[in-house]
């Protein structure tokens, strides 16, 4: 189409409404995160380990991570993740009112997402298991989609683990959003935190593959669901579904609340007349 | 030559006509990508996984596509590839009366490049294969050119593959070029788009490894058909060659539909007297 | 809670002191370092190299790094290690009377951050060994937390190699935070440090795994000491323990000095009048 | 010392003639290189490859590289690399006369930095092999200093592939560092440039090492030649030690050569009343 076109499409399509367009936003977001991000999961997968392993399992997620929040970023904030939509609205940083369509938004996008890599690797999934979709064995599938935890791991201590990992990353995210401390400059906070979900991938992946998002989890888990995996994907791991789902959104919080007390509480105001620690300003300045 | 030598030869030398610099540009950028990106897959091939593996060759041809951004960007819009350039005239932001001098730059580019791997490498293919030159099979390196798909994959899924990781490429590019989107800073996009090249290569690459470029495709191709590996290159994979042509060229065209039609066509034009949603902008400048 | 009950917070708890702010700074930053780049380790052991291996924890481990500066850098100067502290305070950077409480914070903030590792990972600690937490043989999980030496390493060679590595540290972070010099952008310093602490561990991390930060060792070893492994964490490796409390503090002084010496004290001030070689101006503007 | 004794140190010792700067700066950035870098190299193969192997060596090299241009790229733009300077002669960025002082401290930088790797892995060098240092075989450890040719290579072949690599290596870094292309943000040229030598040596690192520079190879090597290794390390792969000295020269030049010839030679000048390609204008801004 040419740009005249172009110009008269947005005349009749162009949407007014903020929050279709933010809950557009936070769908596509999702989307490409779960598409690309459970993408790498399932080519380590069903590759039986040839193409891909924890390195391109933690860096491929997490740049798709990167893309979603440059996709999504500018129009909804990027969140894709109901626990970074929950611990934004207590903080104060985003209406309660838009909660539910954010929320909403996110877990379509993650269902839909699931269903692309279920596409696009659908003959890979037929070879991998003679047709059979599998929750756990030797050629189980499921954790493509949604985590599973470590046959050691009890529900307190995966409790626990979905709690701090999911504070670490709100604790983490609103430093590097918060201009007042060390920040990023506009426009890298998606790496930025690209770098971040590889940290927390490679230290606290191993108990139950770092969710740290309901949508991300129950998204994909309805999807494999309704696709042939059955109900087993909810009853496994000792009915472990709703961990992922409930603890991420506590933990979000916690971790939000735990970087406003311990740092931006503390921020002084620009106002004039404040007293200044001189001393202290040149150090920062000058040290990191 | 000294900086007054310099002067004299870009009087003599330098190009007035735009096109025939762009052409320069597109073939340099592409010629790079190739030469770098197709000797990842050597290194890693020749070698039989001593000097490379997943992690090398995906994290290396990103950097390969990142840098001959790098080379390119600034004159020609670093395409280095028919479908980012279609898309770009379909959505109005090439001419469509260079698209043709753009493709045919990138085929050389990558024709030439893949020679470059080639030459490089001349001792080492000798020995990998005693001086055969094998399109299937264990000594196969037909595959360090161009890319074939795997066994299990049918042509529709295959079809698919490429429309699907075409489109995911040509929508986070134009969500990173997207200055009303979460912007990268001016001179990072090429970074920005190699750690895309990574997600989507551990993502999406398993199937047929994720061309997503018909001369990243077809011209190397071509160089291995007249350099010793035959018409088996075209035959092989049930006459796979044509898919990475046609596929990526509908995919990019949809991915950068769809993000004009999701994200772009609802950016509010900054016109005075507009209705602005102050408390949506507060939230976007604290969140992400 | 509302923006409104967030600002009269704010005036109830916001700390005046700017030492106490400080001293909350680096407790945090060390202990976001410390639980996600042990875990890091912790990932890698006890899954016995399934979930990861040298390159997450050397690349896991700089995140931690980074992602920790970004918590810490824009309120105490993100120091994280009383190397750095101590290097600041010997070239004027940091007030001495400000040392000690720098110093215990990142103690206090490495000792949590073990515990927090020991926590998350508690099912995964007791299947490893059945229960027994070993310092030394095939199942040891001690050195998740502090560095062990290498057995060919002497006690000469190891405190020369941690002498040697802080030293370079202390070099490159003063390289990276001097403006005269090829000065990072502002807020990307601490990616720079993270890419620094990526070639540190992968370099010089076989003798004993590049602690180059008291904090970071004593702090969890103490830790490990308390938890259950017992006074052997002290006696292994020949008394190995003050090694990487004494050298790193050695090198990071050295290091800083060296810096100044050759680069920094060699400055052209910007004062008027004074000579200036524009040529060389010239080239360095022109040439990296 | 004090902010105070520093001033006085400054007006002491502070070097007022700039080429004295720049030798220090090329000398410590070289050797900053060839410590770190040349130690991953070293803690790949004296760990046989339990802590680090291709994806350590090609990152952690090229983390070595981005650290040392930090460390010397605003005093002397950071060549840290005889192949480089001469490639800026050439090309009317450095004077003919600097040459010679830049490729000395390049040398000793190179050749104290290889001391320092065997200095820190001493002990380690004398368990690998009994403390005998071998040229070649299973033990061989000299390849952790200087390049050797792989056993298939020939002297040409060889030649070829180090004019090529050093060849893309300036072609890129001239693209890099030219503000009229896509142009790289002040500061994170040493970044783009870690990114280039990852690429580098995933792609063009199997025939040789990728050197790509005199001083990175001749240095290390007349450090073994003296240490203990012999003078084997000049006679073995066929005389293979001025390959990396000769060929990068060569290649350099011819890289720099054809970045100027294909795009910088054709960048229009910033003249009023030239003709304006309008059209062409717009595309560049929106289009990568």
């Amino acid at each position: 189409m040419s740009r005249k076109n172009n110009r008269s499409l947005k005349e009749k399509f162009s949407l007014k409404n903020s929050l279709v367009k933010e809950a557009l936003s936070e769908f596509l977001g999702t989307f490409i995160m779960i598409a690309l991000g459970c993408g790498c999961v399932g080519q380590a997968v069903l590759s039986r380990g040839v193409h891909g392993g924890p390195m391109t399992v933690s860096v491929g997620f997490a740049m798709a991570v990167t893309i979603a929040v440059y996709v999504s970023g500018g129009v909804s904030g990027g969140h894709i993740n109901p626990a970074v939509s929950l611990a934004m609205c207590v903080t104060g940083r985003l209406k309660w009112t838009k909660l539910p369509i954010y929320i909403l938004a996110q877990f379509l996008g993650a269902f839909v997402g699931a269903a692309a890599v279920f596409g696009i690797y659908y003959n890979a999934f037929m070879e991998y298991s003679d047709g059979k979709l599998e929750v756990t064995g030797p050629n189980a599938t499921a954790q493509i989609f949604a985590t599973y935890p470590a046959p050691y791991l009890s529900l307190v201590n995966g409790f626990a683990d979905q709690v701090m990992s999911t504070a670490v990353l709100l604790l983490a995210v609103f430093a590097i959003l918060d201009t007042k401390n060390k920040s990023v400059p506009k426009g890298l906070e998606p790496i930025a935190i690209g770098l971040l979900i590889i940290v927390l991938t490679c230290s606290l992946g191993m108990n139950s593959g770092c969710a740290m998002n309901p949508a991300r989890d129950l998204g994909p888990r309805l999807f494999t669901a309704v696709a042939g995996w059955g109900m087993e994907v909810f009853t496994a791991g000792n009915n472990w579904w709703w961990v992922p789902v409930v603890a991420p959104l506590l933990g979000g919080v916690l971790g939000a609340m735990t970087y406003v007390i311990f740092i931006e509480i503390h921020h002084s105001d620009p106002q004039p007349g404040e007293e200044n620690d001189v001393h202290t300003k040149y150090e920062l300045t000058n040290m990191a």
